[in-house]
């Protein structure tokens, strides 16, 4: 039995999230499809780091499989390519330790979080950015990243729907915003992320940037645990799953 | 009866080409939709300064139609977009004189084309830009686009389905190639363009590029007049038609 690792990325506009689901088009659907050609109908599972939500994009998702084909990596890189859909792609596939877990070895998770901020729409954007169109105010939002650097319980910063079970507290190695041009890009490197996590977060320093919260209430929203003290969750299409780092 | 003049751009993606057909999704079926719509009812119909083909994109195609609704311009945006779908959007409404026509009065027009310069793919990018794997002499390129510009019979460069009445002399103001990173960005403008003549120009600077001709042979082949002396039209995704220009 051999343990392969894969990185690989996705557009998530035409797929039904990542995982698996009947009658819909799913990234490890497609991928497990690839794979169960390879190995002439014999039925392989993937494993990823996490799943990523419907419009959710990957530049560097990573996963997992056992198989007992033998063949050399690049051979395996282009196999799975050819059966793969445009919309999905096979960066690098490596040998891993037979210990090797795509989802219990995580170290760190980077993801990206994408907003257009114009008021006219751009049609080349609407799978790739939040369109936001009032005027953010670039410090006050910057002064919020920074009081969400470190550990901290992120309880407030998590849906609702996520499991009552297990820690909330996750460690946040940056938070940071920018701006180029029209472009605002948010980068969250952490140690794990919650379910809606960085959508809840980025929606939160919105409301910061355009005035409607202090970025000083960053400290009391982390101290209260509750998830209804914050807006709207914002839209699946401005994130990326952007890199996966294992030990 | 007002005439209507609109500038709107379009992602080509999901659209079968710009002009109407039965049960298929056109940008012309989409507007006329939207405007019979606000003219409860009745069809009015639009008239582009040229057609593009399934893939192809906009960021600047003008069209005009013709009412008898009275509404201030401003109004008119919100309204066809209101009832516009994600990939199509007005960015400009303007009253035009009555004898105003979109395709007739173009003097000057504005193709871009992108490649992507990689081996790798990026699924990001397949639907916007041709991958093309292979080094590419820019210089050589570059002389190439030179000998492009100015007046010519256009004949050699265009496709060989096109109707055979009419001149195939077109005037080029502008043909340039440039490369950023890992994009390399096409740009022509002229005062008009025949069927295919920009994904085939693109082709034969690739080929000329890749050292498989000589810039030099643009001259002779622009003086042959044979679609048969040039090798494949690039594909639509890269093309987008950037701008149009009236008296």
């Amino acid at each position: 039995m051999t343990k392969i690792k894969c990185t690989i990325s996705y557009d998530g506009t035409n797929f039904s999230g990542f995982q698996i689901q009947p009658r819909q088009r799913t990234v490890q659907g497609e991928l497990e499809k690839a794979l169960r050609r390879i190995h002439k109908g014999e039925h392989i599972r993937i494993h990823p780091s996490g799943r990523t939500d419907t419009g959710v994009h990957a530049k560097g998702q990573t996963i997992h499989f056992e198989t007992t084909y033998q063949l050399p990596l690049n051979n395996w890189k282009m196999a799975i390519n050819t059966l793969l859909p445009g919309d999905l792609y096979v960066h690098e596939v490596e040998e891993a330790d037979d210990a090797f877990h795509a989802r219990y070895d995580v170290v760190e998770k980077e993801y990206h979080y994408y907003v257009w901020n114009e008021r006219e729409k751009d049609v080349f954007k609407q799978h790739y950015y939040y369109q936001f169109p009032y005027q953010l105010n670039m410090d006050a939002m910057q002064r919020a990243c920074a009081l969400l650097e470190g550990e901290h319980d992120f309880t407030t910063f998590s849906s609702a729907k996520a499991s009552i079970k297990g820690s909330k507290i996750r460690n946040m190695y940056e938070v940071s915003c920018s701006r180029e041009g029209s472009t605002i890009e948010f980068v969250f490197r952490g140690s794990g992320f919650l379910y809606n996590m960085v959508r809840i977060i980025v929606g939160a320093l919105l409301d910061i940037g355009q005035g409607k919260r202090n970025p000083d209430d960053i400290e009391e929203l982390l101290m209260r645990k509750d998830r209804r003290l914050l807006g709207d969750t914002v839209p699946a299409q401005g994130l990326y799953l952007w890199n996966v780092t294992y030990k």
